[in-house]
């Protein structure tokens, strides 16, 4: 497609799987990211830069002939954000508010932002949840995404911005990092890899909804080929329990991993599955890799990568 | 009373009449400002210290020996935090997460925090709005109150915090601000005094619910004397458009007053009438105060006040 598009934050997980595939349409792309990857090789023709997304002129540079910014950075992730709430504000929040006011000041209009579906709705009594439900975010993480979508809407109503705010569920796949702290699948796979026991903070009942990291990509390279507009959930639809994935994680190794119950973090969420009826009807876009398929997949990745 | 009250912001229009009742109760009342106020005289037995609010080590000792802290605490308006909302995030979001954060660590748990009930509902088709409405606001100024509303119930969740959060509409009476940025009451009056015609951004249909400043002190001394916690609206309960203001403002002057229309803003609320079904159940608190009769009382103590 013939689009000049602006990935801030390309080399990280998600970034790099979007940078592939959004080059491979034909898209002119720019990367702007703090380091290389490490997981991924860089893309032929793809326009690498290397800065923090706080540096505004590196930013205002990174925005010259661009049609539309998709933003990826976030400084904190869920399970860390709490420890330092001032500094998740001022990373994030107060970073992608410089990046509205850049954006407006170069005329540029168009902004995919990945929200966090697992965080921004807090705890509900609603399965699944569509995107109009209210937003009741316990944790830092959450409570940032959501002021940051209301930003967006606010230059969208004020500067005529047309974003697209994407609320995604719990993605996983290949380059996902393994520290701990990125997700359950990938912090499973890997302590069974080095034979540490694996953690679970609460019973393992909570339910998340996981989605495979290409089709996360396959749905955004649509909507940017499509110009979409609006905010939509991004998930399976479908729910899964830590216990559930410890299942699949067992089958896929062939191992009976050893656990340790920890006391469950109050700011966790419950459960949390997602309505993808509006992402359905939007682009006819349906989820493709099941979670033992990914699983496997992840699994595979994660012996072949180097340590 | 008997309680010991730190109230940030107590020299301020709201605090200065707050600090006068809650000291006529007999309680020890704390208060921190950056100045002295310019239009009411100290109280008796009230100890004033003057600081910023984000001075940590001000903070600190102003919370020595405090059961509760009462936030007012704003370091923008509606009508301008627009113009720079970086800036309103750094004083008013991150200053009071650090607050949150000294409480904690000072083992303070009581806090009133005022929010904005005309800004954080945004554009609603219900009236009168109840708490548990959505929240979708529109301005810089709102989507920062949404956000400290969040993380004081994080707080309230992970470290036992039992806050009340009052969603005020407008606030007027005397002592308010007439700079033309802090209401159309105060702001009226004092154009018709200084012989300037009125501006009216809008066709003055917009219909918020204004409150005499006396009716909000009369709740929070009894919310205080209580320990209320929880969320609630605080307004008249009734709406009245700005043309109906005028109007007021006309019969209580007995002027007729030149008005300009000027264009809306994109960032305005439409319409704000509150529900207060939740305030007056929980405390038997009732309005006290007619619009003609405030109107009234802040014409004469503008014309008594110096200029």
């Amino acid at each position: 497609m013939d689009k000049r598009i602006l990935i801030l934050g390309g080399n990280g997980f998600i970034g790099s799987h979007l940078t592939e595939a959004l080059a491979a349409t034909g898209a002119r792309v720019r990367v702007l990211d703090r380091f290389g990857s490490l997981r991924a090789d860089p893309v032929h023709g793809v326009d690498y830069r290397y800065a923090d997304f706080v540096d505004i002129a590196a930013v205002a540079e990174s925005l010259a002939d661009i049609d539309l910014v998709i933003h990826l950075i976030s400084t904190t992730v869920p399970g860390t954000a709490n420890l330092d709430p001032v500094g998740d504000i001022e990373g994030n929040l107060t970073g992608t508010v410089r990046l509205l006011q850049q954006m407006r000041d170069a005329g540029v209009s168009r902004l995919l932002f990945l929200s966090s579906g697992g965080t921004v709705y807090g705890n509900t009594r609603t399965v699944p949840i569509p995107e109009d439900h209210r937003l009741n975010p316990l944790s830092s993480y959450g409570i940032v995404k959501v002021a940051i979508e209301h930003y967006i809407a606010m230059f969208g109503a004020l500067f005529g911005f047309r974003p697209l705010v994407l609320r995604v569920s719990n993605p996983y796949g290949p380059r996902q990092s393994h520290l701990g702290v990125q997700g359950v699948i990938s912090t499973f796979f890997q302590r069974i890899l080095d034979g540490d026991p694996i953690r679970i903070w609460g019973d393992g009942a909570a339910v998340r909804d996981y989605l495979y990291v290409s089709d996360l990509v396959s749905f955004i390279v649509e909507a940017v080929r499509h110009d979409l507009t609006g905010t939509f959930n991004i998930g399976s639809g479908h729910g899964a329990s830590v216990n559930d994935i410890l299942t699949v994680v067992s089958e896929v190794t062939g191992t009976a991993p050893v656990v340790q119950y920890l006391p469950a973090r109050g700011f966790d969420v419950k459960n949390v599955v997602l309505d993808i009826a509006k992402a359905r009807n939007a682009l006819h876009w349906v989820p493709q890799v099941s979670l033992h398929t990914g699983c496997e997949r992840y699994w595979h990745w994660l012996n072949r990568s180097p340590r």
